[in-house]
Order: structure tokens, then sequence, then C-alpha cells
């Protein structure tokens, strides 16, 4: 649902054989616009899904009137990526024979032909209609994420390229890539290929190359998402022990060790050498100014059973205070991932350890479900930090029914706390963790019920407030991800025109 | 898991250019057995989904050796329909260079193929191997059945015949057909066309034409599994009443119709001759001796509030209890069923009203979820009727984990009752209701899950009472599904050799 949108029931006919998608005459951008050119060639394929090239069908269309999409935009980079900064912004308005769409930037200009295309309808003899329309839009939110864990299950790549097309089709700007944990390092590191070749859960098949990781991010960038990956350290991390030798603590039983490995070792400086040198790495592959540095879910024991880190604790003072280790440790790779001039987010587990970290970090808010986020949101925000909320969007949560109206009835500034600590919030993340998810049943899990938590990160709150209002809005759009080839699944009885069949 | 197996560490490698399924020469069924000779074809690209024609690949077998599996029936028939008398069991045994299937029928030679399918694997260089083997195999459950509803969503053909393929790997041997219901009449009629012309989602896109539904008994037949369609009344009926005027009751407000309408009108004459000739019709076209007639959920609200309906009351001499209505609605149409020559299945709301229903009416019990179905089961096998279980088996409902554990450990027999009450037991079914479900999201919330229930029904129960070491072994079954292009969803963290890819 765009901010402000005033429709009327006149409508025009498109003829798919007389649309053209042109630059205006005064726009910044022309043809030779990477990002523009190919968002044309793609919209035109998503608002005919089912046109064929040729002339044959032109004589049934009885107003055989060309339609222009006409698309200026003030700033001509078309080059670059999106990210925090990107103007999303853009004017809409639709009428007789034309739709003209301004923008600031490219990536408005990419929200806007979504729009465009989400207008265009079909009637039962299949013909194609554009009601006259004015639409302004701006995003709620800056930050609106989806997070895909290639860890706990490999996600082939036509996986994670088809998400991000969902994702444009909802207006998701950031691909929170969970790459590695504990199960798995598909990640294949140019400078440390041992990683992945020990690490994933196969050493050719289910990895992701340097090259597959490029094509991940030059598709999100056609489609205005940012990429941010995450490196979650100190724990989440046995997959990474078996290619990188003394990177995770020794755990002991009694005086000798027992074989298993714990967190990574936070006492050794080879631990922040190789850090630095697989963060310069990862932050010269992926462009954004962002870089997730996880740290959550830390288990002390293992630390604790360690007579070296209880050594190193005694010398450095922390007494038996295990998250001053974590503390440490946070602390200098944050301040790593800073020298690489790179923002970090982390998950909230760092601030509740209380790490000086600096004040541009954000921090992800996942505790507290079904409803105490508030709290953590304004206890953060309290502080000055930036936050991200994807607690209320576990979306591999699944319950029988309609368990997106959770997910559409969330409201991230419902906290206490000033106006300013709310615009702390920076937007929000929907988290598909991998445990009982692969290809086979991601799209079905995601789609539409992603959808719902989109709408609520892009619209205004009050003009959607009403889920049952959504409730229709919801069921035409998931029959639309059918249409366009996305394996959406139901929210309730019903049809959509176009079944999906791609069995 | 099959009754009985020993295995061996004796391997033997299998040449996929020099692997032949054969007749033994004493089979009574021979070359041109169509059930077999389809069979043949299907398990060989099955055994070895890579395989492509040609001899290039013949010089990386170290041994070139033939492997035959030959097969034996001692009852050659081959064109009818597996029914509820078919006889499933079978033998194998796998020796060097050969297996020897052996079965009283071709049904049980499917099952044996399948077995022996699954006993074929890869090893790390793609060589294919089979370890020495005994086998003696039969089921436990006669009726091992999966419920599809193709009203509440319209599932397309491919949705259904890719389903009638998982099945067989599951041995599952009974389709039952929840074709219509309220919200749509898909099946379409050769003597009642308005009823899916009118009754519908979409009178030609979303129907089940005469063809369809024999390709579905076809592609059924082929694997050895029954088709059962269920006409469900006299509730859940609403989109009958669209094509078939007066069928339905008229509601009352007060003294005037509503407008709206109720469970079928079972005062009618007019009502039973349609009927009969609907049942005639479906009982040609449905080759299987088992029809469903339904008879759940039946609200009489709208039967008191018509006056017609309460007259016909009065001079029945039901006074105001509206179960004798149901009961003598259900009667005449099991008595109609049972001219036709077909066993009716109804749900055990029928054996709730206390109708003098046949003795060889089957029963299905879908109520008393979590644990109460026991009591069911003791309270209608007790009256000597045949029951089929289905209530713990609703698989549409899902939550979150590993919840094909609950399926796993349902125990069919354990109820309060008499040895012959036990044997009334027939089976049972996996439902996956369509509220939620369409061709989306259908093959993942199937598999593996239903697989689970499918092995308590085939399986010894006490070789098979462990769901801890069940899980290695659906977790296999689970990639092979995968490897057999069923999108089968995982079960837990882990991965697949092949993992699925068909996005």
């Amino acid at each position: 649902m765009p901010q402000q949108m005033s429709q009327s029931t006149d409508r025009y006919p498109i003829n798919p054989q007389l649309l053209a998608f042109s630059y205006a005459r005064d726009s910044a951008a022309q043809s030779g616009c990477s990002v523009l050119d190919a968002a044309f060639e793609r919209y035109f394929n998503l608002i005919f899904p089912d046109f064929v090239g040729g002339t044959g069908l032109s004589n049934i269309w009885s107003e055989p009137k060309p339609f222009t999409v006409s698309v200026k935009v003030k700033n001509g980079e078309c080059d670059g990526f999106p990210d925090e900064g990107s103007n999303e912004s853009y004017n809409l308005s639709v009428s007789a024979g034309q739709a003209v769409l301004k923008a600031e930037s490219v990536w408005g200009a990419l929200r806007g032909l979504e729009s465009f295309s989400q207008l265009v309808y079909q009637d039962d003899y299949n013909l194609y209609f554009v009601n006259k329309t004015e639409i302004e839009d701006f995003p709620r939110f800056q930050f609106r994420g989806l997070l895909l864990d290639t860890s706990r299950h490999y996600l082939p790549m036509p996986a994670i390229l088809k998400t991000l097309d969902a994702m444009a089709y909802s207006k998701f700007n950031v691909f929170h890539w969970h790459i590695v944990d504990d199960p798995s390092f598909p990640y294949q590191s140019r400078n440390y290929p041992d990683l992945s070749s020990k690490g994933a859960f196969h050493p050719m098949t289910h990895i992701y190359t340097q090259s597959d990781v490029k094509r991940v991010i030059y598709h999100a960038r056609l489609r205005g998402i940012r990429v941010v990956p995450e490196f979650d350290s100190p724990g989440h991390t046995q997959s990474w022990g078996k290619g990188q030798p003394d990177l995770l603590t020794s755990c002991y039983k009694g005086k000798v060790p027992s074989g298993t490995f714990g967190p990574v070792n936070p006492t050794l400086s080879s631990t922040y050498q190789f850090l630095n040198g697989l963060f310069k790495e990862v932050t010269s592959v992926f462009p954004d100014s962002y870089l997730h540095l996880g740290g959550d879910e830390v288990d002390f024991t293992c630390w604790r059973s360690n007579p070296n880190v209880q050594a190193f604790m005694a010398k450095m003072g922390f007494g038996s205070d295990y998250t001053k280790l974590e503390s440490y440790y946070m602390e200098n790779i944050v301040n790593i991932t800073a020298a690489l001039n790179k923002t970090s987010i982390v998950w909230q587990d760092v601030f509740d350890y209380r790490e000086r970290i600096p004040m541009d970090t954000v921090l992800e808010i996942w505790k507290g479900v079904p409803a105490d986020y508030r709290a953590e949101l304004g206890r953060i925000t309290l502080a000055g930090y930036r936050v991200l909320l994807s607690a209320p969007w576990y979306i591999n949560h699944i319950s029988y029914g309609q368990d997106w109206r959770n997910a559409y009835t969330v409201q991230p500034q419902n906290f206490s706390g000033t106006e300013q600590q709310k615009k702390l919030v920076i937007g929000g993340e929907v988290c598909m963790w991998g445990e009982y998810v692969d290809a086979t049943n991601l799209t079905p899990r995601l789609w539409p019920r992603a959808s719902a938590a989109a709408e609520r990160l892009w619209s205004d709150e009050e003009k959607t407030s009403s889920v049952d209002k959504a409730f229709p809005r919801l069921e035409d759009f998931r029959c639309t991800l059918i249409r366009r080839g996305i394996q959406a699944e139901p929210l309730f009885v019903g049809h959509c025109k176009h079944e999906y069949s791609g069995l």
C-alpha cells in the first residue's frame, strides 16, 4: 500500500505490443542506464506473463493505442549499489495512454515500476487495463530486510535468486545473508579456502564460489536490494573450526582437552589476525557499507573449562565475569570492521553484555516474543543505539492457519520512549532460519507471509491498521506472485485465476 | 521397513547398462503384462535418475557383469484394479548378479520393486551397489490411504499425479479423493454438467473432466493404488446447490426464506432420484468397490428453520430429534450405494447418530485428537464395524519442528478391546485438508511427514517402535524422494547429496 494513492474507476486499455518504457527527456538517467534498462525489460515480462512476440494478436485489440511509461530520475547514478542513504521515494501518475514516474534515484524508480506493474490487471477476456491513478510514495523505514540462513541447509543459487526476485515484488531492500553458522561454512573464501573445503557440507556442490556471490550481489543490485553478509562469531562457529586450526577454544574435561570445541578463542592474537584477514576479504567482496557480526548466544561453558582462557581472564582482570571476555572479543572485531570503513550490525546480545561499541553500531532485536520486544526496543534506543526489529518476524516459526496476521499487526514503534528513540528504529527484518527449511519448502513458507511484514515496513501504519482490509489485498498479491512464478502458499480457501502448476 | 529383512555387508555392483528386469519363466504374468511392463520401465529410471542411454560410460565399470531382477507372480491378472482383497505380499532375495522377486499378485510385485529400488545406492564415485538381502514382506494393514481435498483449493492434475507417484514410494495403496465440498465442485459430471459449470471455482480451468478422472485412475492403477472418491453429503454441499436446484434446504428466517441454504434437503424424493443418478454415474466411473459418502458435521440449524422439514419430521414421527432425520438420509444413500454393489465408507459421525447401516460399512475416525481416538476405536469396533483411523493423521495441521514424530508414534490398535475388535481396524488415512493447502505447498507439507504414517501402516509395530531409529531412515528416504523429483521438506539441519533445485 503506497503512502498516498488516489484511484478512479476510469480505466485505460494497454496493448502489450504498444506498451513502451522510456526515459523522460529531462531525466538524468537515459538509455544505457544499467539498472533501469534491465528493469524495463523485466517489468514488461512481469506485467505480461503470457505475452509472446509477434503481431498476430494485435487485431483482438479494439483500441490499438500506445501506452508509454515515462521515467524521470533526478540523480543519474546507475552503476552504484543501493545503500543506507538511498532515496526510494517516487511519484507515479497514470492517465490516458501514459504513466509518468518521477523519482530522485534509480532505486526509487524501481519501486515505482513495481507499483505500476501491480496496477495493471486483466479482465475476463484477458485484456489488460490500468486505472487512472496518482501515487506519492516513500518507505516508512529505510531498512526492510529478509534473512536467509544458508548454513543449516544449503540453498542452491536458484533459490536465492528467486527469493531476491520476490523480495523486490514486496519492496524489501536488504538481503541479510546469514551465510555461515555451526553446521556448515559454504562461503568459499579466496584467502582461506579450507574454511569451505573442510567446513561446507560438501566442498564442491554445497558452496558459494566468489562467482556465485558476485551473481547474488549483481542480481540484488538490479532490484535495488543491498546484500549484507553475516559472519556470526564468536559462537555459532563450529564449522569454521574445521578449516581454521586453533580458531576455536578447546574445551576441557578436568585437566585434559575433551576433544570438543567451543566458541572462537578470544585470547589469541592469531584469532584477530585471521578475522582481520577474513573481514578484509569479505568487505572487499560485499560492497554494502554494513557488515553483520553476529555476537549472539555465546555459551561460556567451554571458555570456563579452558586453563589458558582462565589465565587470560586473570591477566585481564576480568575475574570470573565471562561477559567481559565476550565484550573484549566483540570490541576487537567491531573495531576491525570500523577500520575497514564498515558499520557493524550485531544481535542484541552484544548490547546485553554492554560492550563499548561505536554508537553507529546497529543492534538487531530478536528476543522478547510475543510482546516483550517492546521493552527491548525501549531499553536499547534509550542508550542511543539504532535498532532493527526481527523478534516478531521469525517467519520460520509456523503454526496452523493464518499466522501472517501476527506478522502484519506488529507495531515497530509502539514502545515507551521519546520521539527521538522511535526514530532510532531504522527498520526490521524477516528471518527465515534454516533448521527446518531448505529449497524444498523455502518459497511457500516465505511468501506471502513475508509480504505481510513488508507492508508493515513500507506503508503508513494508520492507513494499514486493519488486518481484515489487508486480507483481500494480500490474497490478490499472492495470485500475482504465483503468476510471476513464485510458489506462494494460499492464505485460505479459494483460488487464483492462474494456479501454480510448476511441479 | 519390511516385516522381515536380513542384510549382509556383501555388496554387488550394478551397471545401469546391464541391469535387466525380467519375468521368471514360471511366472503367471509375462511380457505384455501392463502393470509390470510399465513398472520395469519406471523403476529403471527411479533407480538410475541420472542415467542417459548409450554405451559411453560402460568402461568406467570395473566389473561389467549383468544384474537381473527376475519377477515371478502366481496370479497373472494384469489388467484389473487393486481392491480391498489385493494381496500385496512379496519375497525378495538379492544375491550376486540377481534379485529374485516373488509375489502372489502384480500388486505385491510392485511393492517388491519399490523395496528393491530403495536397496540400491550410490557410493562416493557414483557407482551403484546393492547388498546381499533377504526380505519377506507384507502390509500390516490392508487400507493405507491418503486424502487430498480438491474443493477448498483446486489441485491441478500434475499435483495429483505427482502425489500418486510419491504415495507408491511410501507404499500407500488408497487415494481418497475428497473431490467436492462446500467451496467448489470440480468433478465434471456426465449427467449433471451444471454441478461443475456452476459449482466449480471456474467452469473450464478448475474442473476435473472425465478424461482427467480416468487419467488419475489409470496412473493410480499402475502403481497399485485404489481411487476411492468421496461425495460428502448432506453437509459440506454448498457448491452442489449452485448447479442442482432444490437439492439444498432453503433456510428460513422466521416465516420467510432467508436466501441462504443448508444441508441437502432429505425430505424430497427428487433428492434421492438425483443422488441415485449421481452415484450411478460415479460408481461406473470409479472402479473401486468402495465409495465414501461423507456424512460429517451436519448442522441442523437450517433444517430446524424450514417449515417443510418440520412437517416432514412430524409426519415421520421424528419429534424434534434431527439426528433421526440425518439417519434417515444416510440410510437412504447407503442403501443406494449398496444397490450399486459398492461398500460405503462414512465419517464416524454417522455411527454417532446410530443409523441402521449395513454391517460392512466402514467408519472413518477423525475425532478425538490428541488421544481420545482410542475411545472412539473401542466404541465403534465394539459395535462390530470396521474402522479406518485418520484422527491422528490430519497432516494439514502443522507445527514448528519435527511434528512427523507424532504421526509416527500412533498405535492404531492400542485401545481397550478384544483381539476381534483390533482386527476391525482395517487401516488408516493421512488427511491433507485444503483450507491452507494448494499445489504451491502440498508436496513439502505431505512429504516426508506422510511417510512416517505410511511406515506405521505397513510395518511391524514392535520392530518400528523407536522414533529415534526411524529418524535417520526417514532422513535418507527424504533424500531419495528429492532425487526422484518430490519436493520433500527436511526433517532437521543437514543436507542431501543431491539437493532439490527444481525451482
